[in-house]
């Protein structure tokens, strides 16, 4: 779709969510880097949140991850981001809320505030006490995760989904500045190779962050 | 559905949510009603957030109510939350999203919990100043929901869905508690008689919280 226009911002989860699930349908994009905190940020005049990712195609504009995750499923007739199973198309959307809320409250909202928000908007250093409590979080989810992918091949069941492209684009985020200690989470780790491989991940492996250099291991596929 | 069994918490937007869907699909469950801060509540078991809703149908669990909002797509073929219009489609799944994030956030996570929470768990009396800034925060959604409102016959377009759902569980609540100024939002206003006319609705305006009855219109369809 030679006029589709994906403007998105690279260490938002969000953004790398519709970026993963446009690249695994092969519906190709111009990805437009926004600064979503600057006054003149065209996401403003596109979605009344003001926040990335917006996709436009033609005149079809789509607001924020979920209604370019649900387009994306329409697109591919409802066979690419879910399989036919009810308790897998069950556990794919627990986990999607999960990430969208839950993980985003206990961690996100925290890990990449101290960590990303502040240096890029000068906001002061990071706080120990916040880091400590994000941290703290963020190995309770992971540990969860570790559980789920020991028993099954994709996180929410047999075949890889949309459940994996929400917790890869989080995931991988965090990993840029080094916060997922991978050692102690064999299953999760060994997941998270086969989702570095995909093509629809190359792009995210280049995403870099100005004074901010990720973690050595973050665009090596075999780390 | 004779064997499906909702464990819901009266209260809870989300459960709200998937009592509206199955009613609005006219799929009959048994309304299980549940204590989510007790520990030896059945959820635990259940959903590993341990929050309602959950819809057990047979062997399946519907853990939270995105996927029991999905699953009633699926059982209805996607003709009863969507329309085929891609703009709508957008534009729900926009709003449910707003409802899931900015508006619990800013809103439900302040008003629940001084004017519902607190009563309930003996947490001491409502705070002035959060009580404040939730008022203020919930003024500038109503007014985008006003606007919305003004130029459709529903929240997403021109025919009920899923978005009306979401919003009409959300403001019910806060119904409940006599927090919506109704009077300075009249297209708003109409749209939530339409919402509470319908028979999804009715067993939402018989729940009462002990001790604290509702503001004097709330079960009154002409308000």
């Amino acid at each position: 779709m030679a006029d589709s226009v994906l403007l998105h911002f690279a260490f938002d989860p969000g953004s790398r969510c519709a970026r993963l699930a446009l690249g695994e349908a092969k519906i190709a994009v111009r990805e437009t880097p926004v600064k979503p905190w600057e006054d003149d940020c065209p996401l403003h005049g596109l979605n009344p949140s003001g926040m990335p990712p917006v996709l436009k195609v033609g005149d079809l504009v789509l607001c924020e991850s979920a209604a370019i995750l649900g387009w994306v499923d329409d697109q591919t007739e409802g066979k690419l981001l879910f399989t036919r199973d009810d308790a897998e198309r069950a556990e794919t959307r627990r986990l999607t809320g999960w990430f969208e809320r839950k993980f985003t409250d206990e961690v996100q909202a925290v890990l990449l505030h101290e960590r990303m928000e502040k240096p890029l908007l000068r906001l002061g250093p990071p706080e120990a006490r916040a880091l400590r409590a994000g941290r703290e979080a963020l190995k309770g989810h992971l540990a969860e995760l570790e559980g789920l992918t020991q028993g099954r091949d994709w996180l929410a069941g047999r075949r890889l989904g949309q459940a994996d492209l929400v917790a890869a684009a989080h995931l991988s985020v965090l990993d840029y500045f080094g916060e997922i200690a991978w050692a102690t989470y064999p299953a999760l780790k060994d997941w998270y190779v086969r989702m570095k491989c995909r093509p629809c991940f190359r792009s995210l492996l280049g995403d870099r962050l100005p004074g901010q250099p990720p973690v050595a291991h973050y665009d090596d596929l075999d780390f």
